[in-house]
């Protein structure tokens, strides 16, 4: 934070004033001559400040009278409609492998300069050299670290630090519950593997993220979707309800929070039951928790595995979209299924390489890393409040999008009968890469949707191009 | 071979005459004086390198007459028995997990002192100042190495040297061809889940890798051991004839070069039987060539693949054994599944890590990489050859042991009904670690035989160790 300007800094003090209620709209913001008391500042700051305010929505200038605060001008968008609780699809084998290479394939006949497809931030929000720096002192403190075995379960020092850093998630771990993988991929597939086999039904939120739907296609099961809203993730009723017609369910997947695609959150309240009624009904749980602390604020936000009490919820996470998307460090706490998981990553691929292990473990227990993960967060809030102004400006009339209060990504639905794939063609050659709504589901319900990235920075260029997207949008 | 002390070099050198047959056995070796006339050396040296060749068996001294070859002493154990040919047993799910598992957990209850249970080299065998210094290099030409998303496929400058390296195997492959993977036990599973599922039979050397039996259980799979022998590995004559009463062999797994734990290399004629009997039943083969490098001489060995034609042959490898234990760097080159195998590597578990594959591109396409591998080929067939003398010397009469031309491990077949598991037990609690030989197979047949490591230096006190390791045989 300490090396944003300082008009930005002051803006984003008075944006959170405005989020908690602090400044209600309709209220007058402190004149500049205040703010120039209050902070110290420059006449020029505080005007800075107030403008940034005003272009982000957060104030307006009223002639004579100063600025006053008015809501985020977000909701020009309306809001996702909640879904209505519906019974779920019948299951099936999924058949996404076809559809998701189809669409990669077509997206490489074209050059990409925006990729808006890709749920990663931008390489320069994240701390390369804080990274390059530990990886060198891990080398230089054990030169024969990379011509040594790697400890079959990963490195002592990081399964430590990635306990520790679970308890404001209110999960309790001890190091040794914790496996370290190629990845968040590979640790659900080695979830699925240890609690369900090839023919398995497995209930999934819809839409959900299409690698998921991947690994069940590669694992030979079938996804059965259940309905799933932008405002609190996957409805726990519609599961009940579905697992009275599939009675052999194998295990549920969520994504808690900051789902992908939907960017929802699941309330506390869904997640206990949604854990209790697994319980109760003694299907496996699989949460998926990789982007939870990429909220817009630092309150932490609990893990489904918060409420485990029997060792039913396998909590896998990754760092591919906190810290390093080139590290590939996952990691899994499989509960009562630790055995069965250790062996299943022993045969599927034995230890992780530890060097990288240790230069994270290095940075990640560093009071550095908080103050990266607050300039990160601010800056994907930033990207995000940025990315949902441009669809509420450049977008067609109807155009639907709740803004989510975290992650990388906007799931944003069009207007009518619009067709993403149409929207996906012709953004793709413009430069422009999309996600269009039916990587994420079986079924056709999304496809007039389309997910957005918010990782790019939201510059002069980027405005430009969600113009040319937004009038695309129009015509699909 | 540059750091070598000088007697050690010319050691080398005439034992390379010696094995050539250019020094026939009872031949007078060239005198002191000649030997400090040729190649300049003191008379400590060449008194020294005489010595050296005598403690090896190469030489022997003959009162006021000097110097005279001899076979090494390593006749002194019998070779390992050809098996004669029968039909296979029945193909079972195989159960080996258990097995290794408690086998393991017994290990844990004493502390090692003499690691010979691993099939891997000495810590000190390998590069680590170099791979180091690569790995820094690595950081500071692309300081957003680790935080831009690896290229999914692998890193192309190592898949590039990887195709380079390759052609002395007489495998000609383009880059494309190549897919990173987590080791070579990742390979495996992809190679595995590309072309057969559960409940399919699979067949495989016997005695084999445990780790390739552990995969299969983890896969479900079924397990069809094939009669394999020290002398030339799979009876492809045995394979045949178990095809004709097991018509489903849904693929063959081989490690033709220093198969693990054998040691045994096929002759090229056997290769290229094999892979044309696979190739005519529409069977895939799949080939483990993780140690083909590690032989005495610098003379290439021959992949199966080199006959492959059809793309019917999927080659699997890895660096951890010839260049780095700690980098779980592998490769697969699929032949007509590579689309499937990206695929499921993609499903399972994207990219790999992309830092250490440029690093080790880097060290891999320098002379540097030569001089090593030339260096890690001497010292470990010094330390074979010392380990098998240890065998020859120390164990009791009877025990069979057919040297291995390359690799990392001895086989060992104890005389009579020793029982290897009695053995383990009981070197265990002398600090000593061995691979007992029911982890090799789903059948008792190999009870009496061990698996030794040559991976470590032989000092002075593993002599010790091995002394003591003979003594236990003796009672077992």
């Amino acid at each position: 934070m300490d090396t944003l300007p300082l008009y930005r800094q002051l803006a984003i003090h008075y944006r959170q004033a405005i989020d908690a209620g602090t400044l209600a709209p309709g209220s007058r913001m402190p004149s500049l001559r205040a703010l120039m008391d209050r902070h110290a500042v420059s006449l020029s700051t505080a005007l800075q400040t107030c403008r940034h305010l005003e272009r982000d929505g957060y104030l307006e200038a009223r002639p004579r009278s100063g600025y006053f605060v008015r809501q985020p001008r977000r909701p020009a968008c309306e809001p996702v409609s909640e879904p209505a609780v519906r019974l779920a699809e019948p299951a099936r084998y999924v058949g996404i492998q076809e559809r998701v290479t189809s669409i990669i394939a077509q997206g490489k006949q074209y050059p990409v300069q925006f990729n808006l497809a890709a749920a990663s931030g931008a390489c320069e929000l994240y701390p390369a050299e804080a990274l390059k720096q530990a990886t060198i002192r891990a080398l230089r403190n054990d030169p024969s670290v990379l011509t040594s075995s790697a400890p079959p379960m990963g490195s002592a020092a990081l399964r430590s630090v990635l306990a520790e850093r679970a308890l404001p998630s209110r999960i309790v771990l001890g190091r040794d519950d914790i496996i370290i993988t190629n990845g968040c991929i590979e640790a659900l597939n080695l979830a699925l593997r240890a609690v369900a086999q090839a023919g398995d039904v497995i209930a999934v939120e819809s839409p959900t993220y299409y690698g998921l739907l991947q690994i069940l296609e590669a694992l030979g099961m079938k996804a059965l979707e259940i309905p799933s809203s932008a405002q609190s993730g996957i409805s726990v009723e519609a599961l009940e309800l579905a697992a009275q017609t599939y009675r052999d369910i194998k295990a549920v997947v969520v994504v808690p929070n900051f789902q992908n695609p939907l960017g929802a959150v699941m309330p506390d309240e869904s997640k206990a039951r949604l854990v209790a009624w697994c319980e109760a009904n003694a299907i496996p749980l699989i949460e998926d928790d990789t982007y939870s602390l990429l909220g817009s604020t630092d309150t932490p936000l609990s893990a489904a595995k918060a409420w485990d009490r029997t060792g039913n919820v396998i909590h896998c996470a990754s760092l591919h979209k906190t810290l390093a998307p080139g590290m590939r460090l996952g990691w899994i706490s499989a509960g009562r299924w630790h055995e069965r998981v250790a062996q299943l990553k022993h045969a599927q691929s034995r230890a992780q390489e530890v060097l990288l292990q240790l230069a994270v473990a290095d940075f990640m227990g560093s009071s550095a890393y908080e103050r990266y993960l607050r300039r990160l967060r601010l800056a994907l809030r930033d990207q995000r409040e940025q990315m949902i102004e441009a669809v509420a400006t450049y977008f067609p009339e109807g155009t639907r999008l709740t803004p989510p209060q975290g992650g990388l990504i906007l799931w944003v639905e069009l207007p009518g009968r619009a067709s993403s794939e149409l929207l996906f063609e012709r953004a793709m050659r413009e430069g422009i890469a999309i996600a269009p709504g039916q990587m994420f589901s079986n079924s056709d319900r999304f496809d007039s949707c389309i997910r957005l990235s918010c990782g790019l920075p939201y510059t002069r260029e980027l405005n430009t191009a969600m113009r040319t997207l937004g009038s695309l949008a129009a015509e699909c």
